[in-house]
């Protein structure tokens, strides 16, 4: 899809690379959903390394939120697989910058917070399976009312790893029944970006008592018939490495992902050869 | 399979619990192929906490030879995931213990060996997807035979991540060609047990210049029209670590496995539901 013919597959690169260039000189700060279409965009994690293994650790205990597409090097900014050129410290639009778990600054580049210890992780984003479902024709209540996805916190904890621990927060998208089944089918086949849902149904069963208030996006109208369907989020991440209050960690800002080299379809799991 | 009743399921927690007793006590000193039949196995790799983040991240760059099952707290001998009850010092029939990247003990506890800095990683097997194969009656050519199954270094270099670098092992199963789609398709539903083969047919493609000279294992005989499959071997890691000379490392010995408390099943990506 979209990298199908020559002329389509240059047309993705061209605006890929340009989002990227606009992205690294400062002149695009916005949100990343809709820019560059067809490639996979990832959540950022930047931790100083005495933290990296557990919070390696944890990725590795808590797959559902916290899929792992990529670990740099110690020291090093550039994510080899996912895209060799890029930099982490210029190339997304803006990041969220943590001191003793307080944010202190909201900047468009992160060089001036670069340390030789600090290790980056990337980890699945949900825009993938979303355009997944979009392109089956499953219609995606947020994007059909311009919001952003809701996300809500559950009485569900992660397995703790070290000094990251804490309660798994989801994102919820409502289906109608007919629909259920092929979002579910379909997401699945995407285990590197959160995979399939969590929970299907009644919101009580998760510990979240008023859908209308999320705790991190915003509401969106759920239509008579329809079932709400709750999908691990990559927001659980950022806030458990908030709650351990390590000196320095950097974030993408909510929305303004890391927009990888790699097609959506290469993380679908039925696609991939090896 | 072999979990689907009651009585079943209990004859098989039966034959677990009491294999994991004649390990412990040193009275079962042998592979464990056949051992507690429809549980997954593992292989252990365990490290110095100064090497751990360095082999998560080789692990995480090459998962088909490096599958990650589950990694231990450092200093924790028990794989809570997997088999919490367990004892990874003394819960393997054998081990073999390296120092400076030398064999120095081939012991059946290593609990003379153990240290508060130790990290254990179990990685995925390919007992399980041999496992689905039988189920499905596709025959495995050194079971009949009654040999290892054969081990190549090949040509392909694993992405290499600090000290640890260095070729990938593929161990090798022939196949008729009427079987191999099943055989791709039914190995690629565990991706968490080596997955899908990383080649089909011609060895010298891998580098392999004499199927009948394994590196490791036993070599087997290749029927008139077999077409020999590959598969990315858990003994890559082990290998690439020697290499590393970290000044401790403790592996099971070949073929000794760990033995988990989780089903095969679980394991197949198709089956599980989150």
């Amino acid at each position: 899809m979209g990298v199908d013919t020559p002329s389509i597959a240059d047309a993705a690169a061209t605006a890929l690379a340009d989002a990227r260039a606009r992205i690294r000189t400062g002149e695009l700060t916005g949100p990343t959903s809709g820019l560059a279409p067809g490639f996979a965009q990832a959540n950022l994690v930047i931790l100083p390394g005495s933290y990296a293994l557990d919070f390696l650790r944890f990725c590795v205990r808590n797959p559902k939120p916290c899929p792992i597409l990529e670990v740099t090097d110690t020291g090093s900014p550039h994510p080899g697989a996912l895209s060799p050129e890029a930099d982490l410290r210029t190339d997304l639009p803006r990041y969220r910058v943590f001191e003793d778990g307080s944010l202190v600054d909201e900047p468009t580049d992160v060089s001036r917070y670069w340390r030789d210890d600090l290790v980056s992780f990337l980890l699945g984003c949900s825009f993938t399976f979303e355009w997944a479902l979009a392109a089956a024709g499953l219609p995606l209540a947020h994007q059909r009312q311009r919001v952003n996805v809701p996300m809500f916190v559950t009485d569900r904890r992660c397995t703790g790893a070290g000094p990251f621990e804490g309660p798994l927060v989801v994102s919820m998208r409502p289906f109608i029944p007919d629909d259920i089944a092929r979002a579910v089918e379909i997401s699945s086949r995407f285990p590197a970006m959160h995979g399939g849902p969590i929970h299907v149904g009644d919101p009580a069963e998760l510990g979240i008592t008023d859908l209308g208030a999320p705790d991190f996006g915003d509401p969106v109208e759920i239509e008579p018939g329809e079932v709400p369907v709750f999908w691990a989020c990559g927001v659980t991440p950022q806030a458990v490495v908030v709650e351990a209050r390590p000196p320095l960690a950097i974030f993408h800002a909510p929305g303004h992902m890391f927009i990888t080299d790699r097609p959506h379809a290469e993380f679908d799991s039925q696609e991939k050869a090896s």
